[in-house]
């Protein structure tokens, strides 16, 4: 069976990851531990745990059977104010790694609850800080200050993140890199769950020695730190904190609806044209890959599952 | 498949649980729901949930296959005090209400998710208060108070007990007492956790008009609220309050060894005598049913699972 490893954080992995889990592959989600805020954060200050909110999604994201799916709605559960807001989720992998003695037992013991295809990996058991500063000189001391940095005009860029302390890169998340045949680096916030994947020690190493084909699924929309950014400078930023330069580049060429568009604009977020100047011949793959949602009465862009998981699958 | 309704709160319950569900049975627990200690009470007081403590351990206790250990284990984990010492399987079943609108929803949810043999039904879905007084004329006001009166010489009786206000028997639970083959009272807290399920308008109804043959299952010992207690002193108050004359009274016939009786004594507890005066004829099953545990550096006496669920799988 070929071997797929997902690297990412956020909501564009956990779509590609709904898609693929329906394909006869063997997968691997790596993903982004340095969260620190809502729910996660306070665990984290509080327990000094990992933050298992991109874990919790992937898990859920790959669990299969219809007759559990009471179980994936548990693990996406949120309290209220006086349980703190936790999530559920949240609760059990923090209670599985005191059963279990650490987070990487515990997430084997959700994926098992949860009856997963495929497995989660965290990219590194070490617990660290996401830092970044900007091209006016501030400093970012969170992932929650690096993803949206919140400047007066929302246009500042990004020049440098790095973890503090040093983070290594977990040894199964290492063994998975090497041993894949296809790497999808996935959509999500660029600075705040992608790039912090590859500023883990080993990472680029690992990737340097793997024989995998290579892919990178470009956001749909610019936020905060990547405004105005279209398909090429993503590539470019990937290509500058992973070393690697991608043999596909999965991009979106569908423009939402003008009305989700002036919403997005006013929130400093804006569509990413499909601009991919200087990219190799036979890397770039557009598609019609965005889908418009509602979500709790908020327009918002998704990658479709289906297509974007049938577009990866063509790269085996 | 003959019907056994199982009626408790309690560690004695949850130990005829485990035994009965390896057997060819058709099993209902029916728990009391008035509880309002530690997180059970925190949850009862901030959400105003029926108390999910017993129902949790009932559902534990049921929870069959041995590839689901780890969701048991995670039902039973009790976070710190950064976690208000919530217990995990609590904060499920608060979840699962949310999701599924009422504690009867939630519960069936649990069990699905728990895979468990049978099936655990509150006794009310009426949230409502346990009040108690004493025979020098104190006041109980909670489930809390009336497990453990504390007087200063612990040996105060407890001649009064009801609810407030006043809660109606499930009707699940009512057609489960109509339609059993044999109806087991579950040894446990007697005031605080198993007269309760009679106080419940409807109960003494149901039990009057079920042909079920009736048994009773006494407690290994006394505590406040019971000091000096023999068996039948636990029978007459059985039948004070439920109106049910039990057709067999299984009871234990073996001492614990005089370190632990030294050491219940010293809590104003005592092993329960095996007096049976007053009993009609072969309704006494006497046995020994007690086994001695270690409990965290304690030493505590339980029913013996196996053993007892026998004696009750007799009376079929």
């Amino acid at each position: 069976m070929k071997k797929i490893v997902t690297i990412g954080g956020g909501t564009g992995h956990y779509a590609l990851l709904r898609g693929l889990k329906n394909y006869d592959v063997d997968l691997t989600a790596i993903v982004s531990v340095f969260d620190d805020g809502g729910s996660t954060g306070k665990l984290r200050t509080e327990f000094g745990m990992l933050a298992p909110g991109d874990i919790r999604n992937c898990l859920v994201a790959l669990s299969h059977e219809a007759d559990i799916m009471e179980l994936a709605a548990l693990f996406e559960y949120r309290y209220d104010e006086s349980l703190e807001s936790h999530n559920l989720g949240n609760l059990i992998l923090k209670a599985l790694q005191d059963i279990k003695g650490d987070m990487a037992g515990a997430i084997k013991a959700a994926a098992k609850i949860l009856r997963i295809k495929g497995r989660v990996l965290p990219v590194s058991v070490d617990p660290s800080h996401l830092r970044a500063r900007t091209d006016s000189g501030r400093l970012l001391r969170s992932q929650v200050e690096v993803s949206y940095p919140d400047h007066p005009d929302g246009k500042e860029r990004i020049t440098e993140v790095w973890l503090e302390p040093k983070a290594h890169i977990h040894g199964a998340s290492a063994m998975a890199v090497r041993e894949a045949d296809l790497i999808v680096i996935c959509p999500g916030c660029l600075y705040g769950s992608v790039v912090p994947n590859f500023l883990v020690a080993g990472m680029a190493e690992a990737l340097k020695k793997s024989a995998a084909r290579k892919a990178y699924v470009c956001n749909l929309v610019t936020k905060q730190g990547t405004y105005g950014f279209a398909v090429k400078d993503f590539v470019r930023e990937i290509a500058r904190f992973s070393g690697v330069q991608p043999d596909a580049v999965i991009f979106n060429t569908l423009r939402p609806s003008q009305d989700v568009v002036d919403k997005y604009n006013s929130e400093v977020s804006g569509f990413v044209e499909p601009d991919i100047s200087g990219l190799e011949d036979g890397v770039a793959r557009g598609a019609e890959l965005l889908k418009e949602h509602d979500l709790g009465g908020k327009r918002v862009v998704r990658h479709d599952p289906e297509r974007l998981a049938r577009m990866v699958m063509d790269l085996l």
